[in-house]
Parts: structure tokens; C-alpha cells; sequence
């Protein structure tokens, strides 16, 4: 875990820290649950696993199943990132690539897996990813020293992450490893916000159609929505949304605040609680930390949009100095 | 560390152990000698950091820099890859684009640290970074609880890694921490290889003009290749070259048989030993570990090269059982 006194300072807090899923095996907290399926495909004698993904839970299958000796099989529908899918392949994985909807492509990965007996890491008719991602809530307990902040700020989409968090913290209370738990901030995007509406409601999750840069959490139908509200619930804590705009100044924001580069759905926890303090939902003396779910290098095309330009010079070096003034790095004698 | 059996057997290996520094904080191996750098300069209170590069050890001195709170410059050539300029802005670094070449960028930030006062993190002129890239020595020790494997597989650009290695390996022989240390493979693309050349030779050193897609390796004037050569010599090891296709090949082989993505100059050191092992350099019988230098992420562009491509079906999931048998997933009744 990476303590973040800047980034602190920059949203409020009196003390953050940031816990980097992005420095897993494949990049993204999914390795959780994935390493957990690919032990229960073992134990079940099955060679082949299988899933419906365009990212995180997709290339993590992939990457397992390879270490593990293992062959999976990805379906992704028609619009998955050319880069998303470079993965899958570098990882050996067949990936088919269906000409439709992600609902399609889960549809067809489910009929495959009854038909062929090949193991399914569906997330949402798994009930051992839960398992391996409440790991992460376990790990960052104890490098907590078994005192932790305030708050845990996790981003949703499925919802199953928050869910899966929240778990942990609860086992390690009712074991006495920890004598509180921390409130759970859920954190959605504005465009992609149905968990948000039915925790505020009371009322049943509507599914919305999904529009939100951070594709790791653009989730129109949560299949985990439930779980989701109950645990911030449980929590005391609370849920809120965020713009991209929002979205790509907390990219901006880790990334020179902190020096850790998190992908879209990984910042909305920053900017989650950046909201969050603004609104007067969390105070100033809180301790907070930010669950960073996967790499920026896994979304290269989101990051130039939140990175700015560089500056250009001739070799002679001329217009240098000016740069330099300008950026306050040189004195201002220019 | 990553156990590769699978990968091992496919190159011929009776072990083989992976060191995947593409999990450091900014995803590569560089991360070790720029933490060094920043505590450096905090030492001498310099609260700016520059260096020129087009790679990973500009974005881990920028991502080292923010997460201590201190400025970074980083000067780019004009064909610097815009992926790896994202990153660098990613991290809050002022990016000095140079409308020439590497060689140019480089003098002109050697020219404004000295004007200005800034800490230069150059690896060609400062002598600590050795001594944070040599900390993966001391951890492949003791992640191998002290007994080191016969060979230590490691791709050779400027030169300054894999002598780093040996000067950590040497230590703790010194040291008596380890009773024997490995033999050091260098590889080099062949597009880029001026160091094996003068190993091979035992002249001095001429300078190429590289051309390699393992951009992380293509130095065409190694500053340390006598530092290079000397401590594969001492180690009692050897270096070869590899062809662009082999680490395509290479990359494509430790994505699907390890679960490890790399980037082309990090599968450069599995190519390597496929190489040796075919060569007859190193035995059957030997053990090895390659280490894996950079995250494949930074260059999904050579990844796609290496990939392959997904397989295309319609939503109503005709075709799909042609693919599954063409793949030997499913029994040969089709």
C-alpha cells in the first residue's frame, strides 16, 4: 500500500492511501478472483475455463489459466478494445469474438460451458470470485497493522468488488482481527450509475444503458447490485457518482499526486472521495483508502485524454528557458 | 518469482524461474534504480530530477518523482512513442519533446541540469543507479532461499542492467550469503548488438545504428558495455544475439506457457536461452532464471504483432463448434 500525503492535501484528507491492484499478475485485482477459479477448475479435474469479458476478469482468466497450464476460452463481443484482446491473445487464450452485444457473447460462453463441461468463471453465477477478491480486504488489514482508516472508497460496476471487500472486513471482525471496520464508499459513474440509484432509492436496481469512459465499471445490468447496496449498508457508509470529467482528473490527479497510474474505473475511487469531502459526506479528519482496481497501461487511450501535451523544442534548445519559466521550474528572470 | 514449468519444457530447461519486474510500480525494472535517484536527491535537497529517455526509465523517474513530491523534466526525442509520453504526463513530468535525436535530447538535459542545479538521473553519468538495479540480485537470492540456478538470462541494451546483476550476485558471494553464483547469459537483438560483438571479439566497443523492435534494448552506443562485458566474462557466461522473430516468438511463449506478459526487450532473455540451449551453450540439465525486465502493456503495439488474432462468430453462435475442434478443445466428432 502507497501512502499518498499530496494527494491527501490536493482532496482534503488528512490521510489517504492507495492500495495498487494495478501490480498484480496481469494488472487488475481480478487475479484474485481468477487464481481462486482456476484452483477450483483443478479440483474439478477440468482443463478448459471460460468466461464472457472484454477486460479485467477476462485477461486475468487468460493469464491463470497459462501459468496453471490451463487452456480458456474468452468470448468478447464486437466492440472489445483491440488492446483488451491483445492480452487475451498474448496469454493464449481463444478468443472469440462475437458480432453482438456483451449479453450475447455471456449467453453463448454459458451454453458452451454446460455443453462441453468446461469450468465457468461467469462472476455472475460464480460463487467462489467473491472468495478470492475479499483477499485484497485481508491484505490491506494487515498492512494496516490491523488498524484501519475511516473509509475504504471502492468503485462499482457489477458490484461484486465492493461486495466481495466488504465481506473480508466483516470475517476479520467477527474473528477479532480487527476491532472496527471501516464505512465503504461506493463510488459509480455518472453515466452507469443503477447501484447508486437503487441504494438511494430502497427500491429495486433499473437497469440503465451504460455511457462512461471507464469501461471496467460501465455495467448497465449489476448482476451483483444487491450485494453491493447491503454491504455499504451494513457499513454505515454510502454511495455517490462521479463525472468522466471527474473520472479523468483523478487519473491526472494519482498519476502526479502519488505516482501511480490507475485506469479509469480505478480512479473514480479518487474521485469518489474528492466528491465526497466537497459534499461534506466525509470530513476533513478522516483517514481514507482508495482501492486502485487496475493498470493505466491498460487504457493508454483514456490516459493521453486526461494527460495534456507535451512541449516542443528545436535542438539548438532554443525556447527552453521560457518552458522552463513558465512551468515555475527556473526563477523568473525571463 | 514465477515457477515456469510449462515454459521450460518448451525450450528444454529442467527449471526455469521467471523474475517479472514488470510488477514494480511503474512496470519495470527501471523503478529500482529510480528509487534510488529521488532518495538521492532529496539528499542533496535538489527538489527537481531529469534525465533524457524515451522508456522505462523515464516513466519510473517521473512516477518516482511525483510520489516523493518532486518535479521531474524529461527530454524525449522526436520519435518517442506516444504511449510512453503518456505515461510520462501521466505522472505530472514536464515533457520536453526534441525536434532530433536521442543523442541531441540527451546533451540538452545534460546541459540544464548542470545550468540549473537539477538531480541527473542519466545512467550513463550517475554512478547509484547500479546500486538500486542490483537490489533484484538480492531478492532473485533470496525469492531462490539461496541457492541459486545455473544461469541468469538477462537482455543487454546499454549494458548497465546486467552488470548491475552481477554486482549483486558478487556481493553476496562476497558476503558468503550464496556458496556459488550462475553463469550470466547476455542477449542482445541483432538488430542492436555492439556489446556481444566486442565480447565475442575482445575489441573495444563500435557503435551501430540500432534497429530492433525491442525499443527498451535498441542502444546503438552503449555507455556500459564494458561493465557488460566484463561481469558476463567474470560470471563465466556467455552472450548471443536473436532475431526480431525470436522474440516475437518469445513473447508469445511466456504470455501463453507462463502467464507473464513481456515486453519485446524483457522476452528477449527467453528467446535467449532458447537460443543457447539450441546452440548447445547451455545444457539440458541447467536451470535457469530470465529475467523479465519490463510489463508488456507499455507496447501493446509489438504485442499485437506477436498475438495472433481472435476467431469471428455470429450471435446465434453458428461456427463456433468448427473453431473449438480446429482448436483441439472439444473431441473430434465434427
Amino acid at each position: 500500500m502507497t501512502l499518498a500525503p499530496a494527494l491527501a492535501r490536493s482532496i482534503g484528507l488528512r490521510r489517504l492511501l492507495l492500495k495498487d491492484e494495478g501490480r498484480n499478475a496481469t494488472g487488475s485485482l481480478k487475479d484474485r478472483a481468477s487464481a481462486l477459479a482456476v484452483v477450483k477448475a483443478r479440483e474439478k479435474s477440468r482443463k478448459i475455463i471460460a468466461c464472457a469479458s472484454t477486460g479485467n476478469a477476462a485477461s486475468s482468466c487468460a493469464g491463470m489459466a497459462a501459468a496453471m497450464g490451463m487452456q480458456s476460452v474468452i468470448f468478447v463481443p464486437e466492440r472489445a478494445p483491440e488492446p483488451k484482446v491483445t492480452q487475451l491473445l498474448i496469454f493464449g487464450a481463444t478468443v472469440v469474438r462475437v458480432r453482438g452485444s456483451y449479453e450475447q457473447a455471456f449467453q453463448l460462453s454459458q451454453k458452451a460451458c454446460q455443453q462441453w463441461g468446461w469450468y465457468n468463471r461467469n462472476c455472475a453465477i460464480n460463487p467462489y470470485l467473491v472468495e478470492g477478491k475479499k483477499t485484497a480486504a485481508f491484505e490491506i488489514a494487515e498492512q494496516c497493522a490491523w488498524d484501519l482508516t475511516d473509509w475504504i472508497s471502492v468503485s462499482v460496476g457489477d458490484g461484486c468488488t465492493i461486495a466481495a471487500i466488504w465481506k473480508g472486513l466483516r470475517e476479520l471482525k467477527t474473528l477479532g482481527w480487527i476491532d472496527r471496520t471501516p464505512r465503504m464508499l461506493g463510488v459509480q459513474a455518472e453515466g452507469a450509475a443503477p447501484v447508486t440509484r437503487a441504494f438511494l432509492s430502497g427500491h429495486a436496481m433499473q437497469p440503465v444503458e451504460p455511457g462512461t469512459l471507464a469501461d471496467s465499471i460501465a455495467v448497465g445490468v449489476p448482476r451483483n447490485w444487491k450485494k453491493a447496496a447491503d454491504a455499504v449498508r451494513e457499513s454505515g457508509g454510502t454511495m455517490l457518482n462521479v463525472s468522466d470529467d471527474e473520472i479523468l482528473e483523478a487519473m491526472r490527479d494519482t498519476g502526479r499526486l502519488a505516482g501511480v497510474f490507475a485506469e479509469p474505473a480505478a480512479a473514480t475511487a479518487v474521485a469518489g472521495l474528492r466528491r465526497a469531502l466537497a459534499d461534506g459526506v466525509i470530513g476533513k479528519n478522516a483517514s481514507a483508502i482508495a482501492l486502485i482496481t487496475g493498470n493505466g497501461l491498460k487504457d493508454i487511450q483514456s490516459a493521453r485524454a486526461a494527460a495534456g501535451q507535451p512541449f516542443e523544442i528545436s535542438p539548438d534548445g532554443a525556447g527552453l528557458d521560457e518552458i522552463l519559466c513558465r512551468q515555475g521550474l527556473i526563477p523568473r528572470r525571463c
